[in-house]
């Protein structure tokens, strides 16, 4: 096909010139945007923009191709706030009365008649073997699509005792931040949780934009079946199938992912395996360590590291001195981060 | 800011133009392009079409956002060939004379006995619980990224049987075409196969551009260990996490995608549960079943469904009239599909 030639120089000046203004309008923004702000200028605000640009510049040694841009984020104390307790501690918590409701034989039996007293300092006396039933019996029993209602409805109403918000509002926004600047160079986010799998799934979207099918957590069993309509459901049960910490968060990673990270964010050893495996992939690797030393703004639970007056909190000085022997980046919340939460000024 | 008038109408003229010619670009393309050309028209392609339409026009009453646009596939026997065995089947036969050199006792020990010697009748009569030993044996005790190698190493060279090509070579086209079209209209395409989550993952993105991430299969254990440089690695076990058949799929979808799918693909009662799930949910949903009815182009396994000139396979009858019953709808090799694989003209 011949274009004659006025149309033709019409349509080829058009596309060159909207190439032009698009490239100005890309360049000038680049400029002009800080895609961290919340984070102080600084060694470990300039180690996540060096990452990014040495993976994505196609021109860099070590670029990594889109499609293995894959980065981990734990969740309770890396994303949002998990003190005094995860916030699906209280949810299973705040199911108690209604569990007990349905099967009143369970009233006089342990924990569930602690949780009922209401006694908080006997609550958090609780041995694990008590808190794992509590788990199991609060998590289960129902349809998936059951579940999902109920932490959503739960999620709507309930605050946390410190801030009085809705829990989804305690996320950091400096990792908000990192996620979507990563998520915007082509990286593929994901949540890798202790928590539930399936708790977690209910507002990772809306919450970090990150889709169910991008959250890795604890996973219970689940038995497919029909409910009383013969619609097929999917039942939970009491049973776990991962216990996504330690090494189980890089076994959840290998079952739902089936890549090596690229880049991980953690802040207990529960995360240590996690951000092993990731920075012993090849190339360049980016491993962060969420330090909680600020009581003032969010909690200090975390090792001294010779900041002075940061009390020694409930995680090992030495896994933090072996975290920088090994190249991760401790992230100091007090120091690295000029604004905690999205509702701060 | 001002912008000086001649540049304005320079600069508006030329977003204008540009988007007049995008659309008619769009437009043209749109209308001249079948996104199904090896399917012959027909009630089934028509369903695929109608699917697509309902689910993707903003204006339809069964519209679907984006986000929960899921469609899964079966994967021997649905994309590719599974006869006389399915390909992860010779891949584990061919790891049997490296397995027994490594371990010599293995030698008189069945079933690699009988696989050593190379007599094919006696191989296909192999009892089921020594063809578990067989896959148990070949699939673990080496690092995942070493499996990963291995198996590359093997599709690069090993042939299929009657066509001499590589297996990867042995997709139907026709279903090649509707995970791109799906994919095309912001489905995002998963595998769910009863073969090794680990096996598929390694070819999946070259052979159907679907990434690893997107493969839910047979799960086997893994343990996070190091390896000689210290390097932190992942060791294959035998021990089985998911048998990703019957409900075992659905149980599969939950732990990967979390969301109940749109669209499923699938061609054996071990698909049953998988498609059941996928069309007990609301709104527009596509449940189909390719039917092996085509012994000149490909193999005649599946029932005869009252054509002729198909003797009854190895998949009962009663399947194929409840899927029908169901309103899913049965793919015909034979009758709905006018090219087979991509290297036929």
């Amino acid at each position: 096909m011949t274009i004659r030639l006025p149309f033709r120089r019409f349509l080829f000046g058009t596309i060159y010139t909207s190439i032009l203004v698009l490239f100005f309008s890309v360049t000038v923004f680049s400029q002009t945007t800080d895609p961290l702000p919340s984070w102080n200028t600084g060694p470990e605000k300039q180690a996540i923009v060096d990452f990014v640009h040495a993976t994505t510049d196609s021109a860099s040694p070590q670029f990594v191709p889109i499609a293995e841009r894959i980065a981990t984020f734990d969740q309770d104390g890396t994303l949002w706030v998990e003190q005094p307790l995860a916030t699906q501690g209280f949810y299973c918590l705040s199911r108690v009365p209604a569990l007990v409701a349905a099967k009143p034989e369970l009233k006089d039996v342990e924990p569930f008649k602690t949780v009922l007293s209401g006694d908080r300092a006997a609550i958090a006396k609780l041995p694990m073997q008590d808190l794992e039933k509590l788990l199991m019996a609060t998590l289960s029993g129902m349809t998936t699509d059951q579940f999902r209602s109920d932490v959503k409805t739960w999620l709507a109403s309930a605050r946390d005792p410190r801030w009085k918000r809705p829990y989804t509002e305690l996320t950091y926004q400096p990792m908000q931040e990192v996620i979507r600047y990563l998520r915007d160079n082509g990286f593929k986010t994901y949540i890798v949780t202790g928590g539930g799998q399936d708790f977690v799934r209910v507002f990772s979207e809306q919450t970090y934009g990150i889709p169910p099918e991008q959250v890795v957590g604890s996973m219970g069993g689940v038995t497919y079946s029909h409910d009383a309509n013969g619609k097929p459901v999917l039942i939970k049960e009491p049973k776990l199938v991962l216990n996504d910490n330690l090494a189980g968060k890089v076994e959840g990673i290998h079952m739902v992912i089936g890549r090596r990270p690229v880049a991980a964010f953690g802040n207990t050893p529960g995360d240590q395996q996690m951000l092993e495996y990731t920075k012993g992939g090849d190339g360049a690797r980016l491993a962060m360590l969420v330090l909680h030393d600020d009581a003032e703004r969010e909690y200090a639970y975390g090792p001294a590291l010779g900041l002075p007056d940061v009390k020694m909190g409930t995680f090992p000085q030495a896994y933090y001195e072996m975290a920088i022997k090994n190249g991760w980046t401790v992230i100091s919340m007090k120091k690295d981060w000029n604004r905690v939460f999205a509702f701060e000024k």
